[in-house]
């Protein structure tokens, strides 16, 4: 079996080096720019390409790994035959592989991923979709080479597992972001609060997260909110960011 | 040195185990629920009180843990001359100490506490603030055979860390809970986030959450964007919080 990978992101960049590392040869690396795709190929020893028409047609699975809003262009140029094009996102319905090919599916690999850092694709859930139960085997038997926990999903599900990643994962990253930005404004350190990610992380690992919610909002500390809402009354955005996830705790 | 503790919540828990177990003396602990006092006491070899007129003269420092609203009430009730009177609040001033002794500080540890959870306090950055700087040099003495990460701040610097520490901790423990209840409408297990999760807070460890942003928003996926919204239409209060925090991304 070998691959060709087109895109050339994050997550493009983290399943080409697990591949790589699980022996699954990959033959091509495809971005319009060819210093994107040369990036990425020069560390899975494939070939990087900018042009379509120089796609080999006889790779045995196309993975498509790039931003969702350039799947469908992407798709539209395809012409695969019966060789099987899969897409990573968690957001986009497998359907949209039809025109490619007439085998396809879906690999999603729950994580976030960075260019640098190597991610431990055994920990990594990946949520994978099939046009056939033939082709459900063979990207099933793929998947398992990067990770034990493959899930079946269909695209509803899959769409709901990306938005409640993207407030698990996505949102949370922003709040650490904010709360750096309020420590630079008084010069305090983002160190002190590392711990407390750690370990906020670390409790919903064993316990659910609506068991272990703590904070003003929960004991309905009524001075300390309103104490945090002046304090905010400068930066109205954060205010209301405050004042809205205060509400949604009280209400769950 | 010995110790009092009025309050038998969460922080209390900790911080009358993490004295324990560094050897500093728990004399007596208050609840006015003798029940609550005595469930501490007794993991701390302590006597437990529910009674103010039973608390002993003969402490050296007496550490107020209770709901921020409940601090003033307790302070109130107390007359303890020159003893030593601290209170764990991130968000009150220490002035509000003054009625109580001549002689008060405040020792803030930041992190999120559980009942069960024991939590390494070695690891935990604790904020210090004294009345004098003689009460300043004990109050750091006692820190710091809690933990090697201690702090001077002023009670505004101490508020802005706490602050930070909501949106870091307690909103992104609701956005996990948030998460949760998606996920468990599909009938998804919580499980597949639980790696998410982790390598979210794993990442900032070392990074700063500005740089690693990831995810839609961050990418300007309009198309992924309206889509999340659209399924989130019969949930307004999700799709005002989708809304909002995407915007906020948008504009960091």
């Amino acid at each position: 079996m070998n691959i060709v990978l087109l895109g050339s992101g994050k997550v493009a960049t983290q399943i080409g080096k697990a591949l790589h590392n699980a022996g699954i040869p990959v033959a091509q690396v495809y971005s319009p720019t060819l210093e994107h795709a040369q990036t990425l190929a020069m560390q899975v020893h494939a070939k990087a390409i900018s042009e379509l028409a120089e796609l080999t047609k006889n790779a045995d699975v196309y993975i498509i790994s790039v931003k969702d809003d350039a799947i469908l262009g992407l798709v539209d140029q395809l012409d695969l035959g019966d060789k099987i094009v899969l897409h990573t996102s968690g957001s986009t319905a497998m359907d949209v592989l039809k025109s490619a090919s007439t085998n396809y599916g879906v690999l999603y690999p729950l994580q976030t991923f960075s260019f640098d850092k190597t991610v431990d694709f055994s920990q990594v859930p990946i949520a994978v979709e099939a046009s056939s139960p033939e082709i459900a085997k063979q990207l099933e038997a793929l998947a398992h080479k990067l990770s034990p926990k493959i899930i079946q999903m269909t695209s509803e599900q899959r769409l709901v597992l990306h938005i409640a990643a993207v407030f698990a994962c996505n949102f949370s990253n922003h709040l650490y972001a904010i709360a750096e930005q309020l420590l630079e404004s008084k010069g305090i350190s983002f160190d002190y609060l590392r711990p407390l990610i750690a370990e906020t992380a670390a409790k919903v690992q064993q316990a659910l997260p609506s068991e272990v919610q703590t904070g003003p909002a929960i004991r309905k500390d009524e001075k300390i909110l309103q104490k945090h809402l002046d304090f905010l009354k400068e930066q109205p955005q954060l205010q209301e960011i405050y004042r809205l996830l205060s509400q949604s705790i009280v209400n769950l």
